[in-house]
């Protein structure tokens, strides 16, 4: 931690300041400027806050971090390694990582009955998907639009998943239903707009089953790895970050604007693996394969992409899927670029 | 809602588009223009989704919607009359409605102990205050920050409450507390992070307690209208919309940016009354003067400012509190202005 | 200027850099913290860019600014004293300053012919404004749009002046026009999209006539007071700062969002008078009345409100101009809160 | 364009409405809703302004945009045909479009020297760049900071050209010099901070070179659209756009955010060719690789990327410059990339 002193500041004030910060276990170190005095405070600053020191006096101009507030989630943590995770699925063990095959996630927006969840599973899974997505829980902006089939709609999930083999990522909005998902799905996703939900975040760090954390419309990166050490350190070590597209002046042509320099900028922070959804990313079906091609070629871990059967008569987010076609023929296309890059399954997987 | 065709749209393709729509029970009618055709359609459409319909057909280009998607949370809904939502204090109902004096609620970031917010409480009011603020459940963005006393600390806040005379008004932030919450406080605090914490507002909404519903960090009024819908449709009438500033591309000089324009055009758009939050709004408490005066010059309803006995001490969000002298100082500005602008009680208060 | 180094960093790396930053005559001086070596610059870094400085080793992490990069905009260059711009106008000096009345700009946004230039002059120089705004070059989203009637319109400015007694302002968007502008207006007016236009900038900086700097709808505060120090620096001193709304993620209801906070934050920073402008920074009539107000209570230094004899009809901008009766209702509500804070002139102006 | 009443609106003032809009030369259509009733305008209404529409009456809530403002702009100009920007280099005619192969455009932010830029260029051109660029003249932030060698520097263009047979691509940023440029670059660059200075636009639109027009930083797409129209209005048919990043609420660890969602967005809605900028959209050499290999899977027809023979020594921009060898690398990587894709000139180029 820094402290930069305003200009002027009597020498009395300045030495007040390097006592009460020794009074907190710190070592300050004065640089005596030109203009200015900073005061560069040596121990354990990483869970401080800059504001908040700034209190001291009057005459500290600013206070400036040199420690990322993030330490479980950080690369250093693990030095350097990327983690791993593993997801039992009833079609074997999938791995989410960056040694690892780019996995794609597929799915409708919401379950809506038995017949077309476990339709896409199998149609998803035949064009080499490894996990099926789809709600039972819905954030909706409006009050009067359909919130999902809630508990019912896990058991359909529960009967896709042993109709396809496909592991299960679900959303979970409330503490209060967070077992309740855990018992069907492998992995629980908190949306974006829960990002920043702490308890929500204790809660699924407390539990076994690896999260899916998307980054909140204009959550930082630094915000981001925050949730995730929330998690982190309730003690759930498998996490995956997934970026579905911030809030912008733009939003005119796309829903949101889909940050794909998250996947370089997280490579060099975190260790944990990194999953793109252009679907939510852009809202819109025509932009989502050119999108989903390029988050490959940025270096992401794992695609999400929604498909539905039917997407015109989607209870939900039709205008951002793609018809189980129109999927197939971007697995294919996927592959073109994943290959030459090391990243795509070379095992022969049905591609039409 | 308008459906705007694309350019060379097949006259059989708007035929069925009429049709498809005719079975969701609206009435279709075209507009052919010099180069696109438009269809206006009448019914019942405001909770349909602009999005869902434009997957009816590839030809359509765009659905713009004419209805507002807000109905209890709109002004026509009052027939263009404020809604006052009153609230029983020890000290007696407070009023908070654009014909009642601006109220104003005050009170530090957390509850840190009996003595500091008793001691507040007291101060506060002797200045004017009618609410007293202070969070016993903390919201952090890092998991290594103090998270608030809790349970515990609604029990200080209610001896503060029996102190003073004021009535309370504390955050909370899972619906697993929220009856707990609404045992203590006079009205519930939905913070900006849970803005579409969509389980939290049915749960507040289906409880007897006046809801303070602040406005998401990066959550357009639309949103923030639809969130107030949620627990309007969920029976409870009494919510205050409170402005604490929103994330733009400047951060460096305020920690958010208070958009006070928020008041008038809340003012034209919704019956409900309109609370402004200058000390999160700018973070840093030497601006907090000049934007609660503006405020209140632009006419919001009430004010929520943070004021601690020792700032440089408090144990959250110290950078952005008045101490006690400030409070009471600023108190006697905000009469200057508010008195000619018929807003501020004229019963006389002890302003130092 | 504070070099922050990764952690590992090789200690012969660290001091080839402070070698290097040697070499730049600066004074480097190293603090070891637990996980993390920092080294502070003395010396002169205020015009370097900490960018390039991190180019120096791959081992560096960050580089932190300590000095302000504005020199002559900054409030310590008058030792905290605020500047006054005096503007000679024919009915009299007018000072724009922090210890004057607030000085009202108005006008329509183009001038359209010479009736109704004169007219909209006469009607708000009675209702107490000190200066007439008026576009003779227009800065028009289109190419299709009304792009100002140019030279010809000076001339009409001109005609105003005299009719009415009013000083003018008027935007200068090319080089090639700062002479034949500077003639005719008393103040240049430099357009939110040309806040970065360096030979603009430049080029009003090497005249006499003061110069009206409005912020980019994306600029910062810190690229702002940069963009007012090319004009000092070019020899000019005579710069007003007009702030006329930001470019952030909600833009249905209103154009812009007009920040009004950076009235105490400029304050804080700059000696150098402050505008607002409530009718670019809403882009709606309705708004600005309300807006205008907050901007008084705020502390600003003057406003810039648009007038137009008859909105529908104007050329460009009505939606946000006001008519000559609302403009006079508007400065007798503006003088009701401008009195009590002694930033309203007393002598008695003719308002209706 | 369509209008929308407010609820209640009298039927004398919609009739009024409606004839008003008859003496403008558009044909009325009604349509009374449930609730509102909505009038469908039929004529040449792409240039008209929405707000000014809107002044016609007080009860009109909002009017909406049904055409696109820009014309020759548009895909449907040339009738879903994309353009292609041919420019003759020494090494032959370089064609920018969406059915050849990538361009890359490299060089340094700025000439510094003769030799730097000749040793530059030639360097590029054997990795496979078929134009230099580097700036004579610098948009700098600063008045402090090396504002480029100007016309002295145009001429080392010319030599770098000579020696290397690459085309130029270089910045102009004042009406003034548009000549000048003109005489030595093959491209002129029209930079973010000028993207909505319209004088220059219609200057570069009156002469014969391409024009390489980037999108702002708070540029929309159709304000950018709409900015290429005005070059294309004034005579010239040979636009190039260029995403460099725009700006968001996260600038911490990215300079800005680059938005490589343009690429299909501008694929649907324009004929011209595009070309993405990661060097300054990410403002750090170290995310430049993932994100140029990014651009290319989405779809760019164009690269720009700073290269420096010795980024740490830069005078401008080192932090965000491959050195040569780091680009020759990547240029390898991206063929990896372009070839499957059909995107990328299979003619053996030197790469290293």
């Amino acid at each position: 931690m820094i402290i930069v002193m305003k200009v002027g500041s009597p020498e009395a004030e300045i030495n007040r300041i390097c006592e009460e910060c020794q009074e907190k276990d710190l070592t300050p170190e004065k640089i005596v400027g030109r203009h200015k005095v900073v005061i560069g405070l040596v121990g354990d600053t990483a869970s401080m806050d800059p504001l908040q020191l700034q209190e001291i006096s009057p005459w500290i101009e600013s206070v400036m971090r040199v420690e990322q507030p993030f330490k479980r989630a950080s690369r250093a943590f693990r030095h350097g390694q990327p983690s791993e995770v593993v997801v039992n699925t009833p079609n074997g063990a999938v791995t989410f990582g960056e040694n690892h095959p780019v996995v794609v996630v597929a799915g409708p927006c919401s379950v809506e009955n038995e017949d077309m969840i476990v339709k896409t599973a199998k149609a998803v899974q035949a064009s080499g998907a490894k996990f099926l997505r789809g709600g039972a829980y819905k954030p909706r902006t409006s009050p009067y639009s359909f919130q999902g089939h809630g508990e019912s709609a896990l058991g359909l999930l529960a009967a896709a998943r042993e109709a396809s083999g496909l592991g299960i990522i679900t959303e979970v909005m409330d503490t209060a239903d967070v077992e309740k998902v855990a018992e069907v799905a492998d992995v629980l996703q908190v949306g974006a707009r829960n990002m920043q939900n702490f308890p929500l975040l204790k809660k699924v760090g407390s539990q076994d089953k690896p999260v899916l954390l998307k980054r909140g419309m204009s959550g930082t990166i630094e915000e981001w790895l925050m949730a995730a050490e929330y998690i982190l350190a309730a003690g759930n070590p498998n996490v995956i970050l997934c970026e579905r597209g911030i809030r912008t002046f733009d939003r005119r042509y796309t829903r949101n604007t889909l940050d794909l320099s998250v996947v370089p900028v997280l490579r060099s922070l975190t260790h944990l693996p990194i999953m793109i959804d252009p679907s939510h990313g852009t809202g819109k079906s025509e932009y989502v394969p050119a999108m989903a091609k390029g988050a490959l070629a940025v270096g992401t871990d794992s695609l999400m992409i929604e498909v539905h059967p039917n997407p015109s008569k989607a209870w939900s987010d039709g205008a951002q899927s793609l018809n189980p076609a129109e999927f197939d023929e971007l697995m294919g296309d996927l592959s073109l670029i994943g290959q030459p890059l090391g990243r795509w399954e070379t095992t022969p997987v049905a591609v039409g």
